[in-house]
């Protein structure tokens, strides 16, 4: 275990996930079968005799209820825990809480795929007044209204989510601390795409199970180096 | 809700509680009653509206669980959350894990009751090599042996408990912070007591119900004042 230093994983299976919604920044839970994926891999570190130092995961429940089965099941519900916007899904605009097909039916499959591929493309932005806008949701609160996004294309997701790499998780890394950080889809994309010395525009097309911790074992200055999937789910990671 | 800055609570009923044991820094969940009690408490606590801005609790899977149970139920499962040692239960010592009744039998009525309620009684100390000695258990790793107790009196638990109010809470709560705090029968006593004036002597004999929010409404300085229960239990505090 000693040069195991950084666990990736996406949360489990969402209410979102199930019934075909664009969820982004929406504060949906995790499904019945999220929730059991959830203490599934927890189970599956366990059984790896994993000790992790500190945990990290974003602002919405469903990586929060994720972190705290993984957490239970490794009897380590005592670690701390910090949480990040930074580490949120991408926000998808206007297109919150919509369903998938309903949205390709309005606007047509090519523009739908524009928004959820295209690498520089960004969805319709929230009104201030919605309750999707993060400026009306308290837990938003202590964050510069310049940084809040209205919607987010994968490009300025990635870009936001950097910061966190570089200032917070590495850091700790470097200093000999394992982590286990839960977090989504894109946020791992982002993440796989920068540690893998990925192309952004490439790391946008890897599929990321929900529910499948990702190893890193760390090289000798404490940067993660070699990943490999904790079951035999294929990331498809070319590094 | 404007003036309220703090809600103390000690954790619901747990296993140990259940089986009449000296639980102390012996890491046991809730009992299903506890786990009751404390979604409870969260939907009362938003009943009546509350928001905080952070939560604290031990380093117990007792208050964590209860804390977790209370923040699903006000929907704010994002708040940050902080752990210390310092807002832990007593410790109990060799008397750790022992059933109560059973202590009894084995040392006499006088000497248990003298453990349990003698202000400046330490209880039998732990051995350095017992599962129950703090500097064994890797969530304390980062704290200072010298502050690790073997056993504790209720004297000394207090004492290792204000540190934690003088430096974190009271910041926070200046600072304009409405703060949830989880804890346990003894930590209660002691920040009850130093809140309300009391003789630490007589502090050590209120009685602390379990998954009962403890409200207090702050003074013009911050400083939290005028407590009351949230609901019709009696904690018999004299302010």
């Amino acid at each position: 275990m000693a040069e195991t230093r950084l666990v990736l994983m996406r949360h489990g299976q969402s209410l979102g996930n199930e019934a075909n919604l664009f969820t982004g920044w929406n504060d949906l839970d995790l499904s019945a079968s999220g929730h059991e994926e959830a203490r599934k891999a927890g189970k599956l570190m366990r059984e790896h005799g994993f000790l992790f130092d500190a945990a990290h995961c974003s602002m919405l429940k469903r990586t929060i209820h994720t972190l705290h089965h993984c957490l239970d099941e490794l009897n380590q519900a005592w670690l701390p825990e910090y949480r990040s916007w930074r580490l949120n899904e991408r926000h998808y605009g206007a297109l919150q809480g919509l369903n998938k097909d309903d949205t390709i039916a309005r606007y047509g499959r090519e523009q739908v795929q524009q928004w959820r591929r295209g690498f520089d493309v960004t969805p319709p932005e929230v009104t201030l007044d919605s309750p999707h806008y993060p400026g009306n949701d308290p837990r938003y609160a202590s964050i510069p209204v310049s940084d809040l996004p209205r919607a987010e294309s994968l490009a300025t997701t990635m870009k936001r989510v950097l910061p966190y790499w570089q200032d917070t998780l590495l850091p700790s890394l470097r200093q000999g601390q394992s982590l286990l950080v839960i977090t989504h889809g894109t946020v791992m994309r982002a993440l796989i795409g920068h540690l893998n010395g990925l192309d952004p525009e490439d790391a946008r097309t890897l599929e990321i199970p929900t529910g499948t911790p990702l190893v890193y074992e760390s090289d000798e200055t404490g940067t993660p180096r070699h990943a490999h999937s904790l079951d035999s789910s294929d990331v498809r990671i070319h590094s």
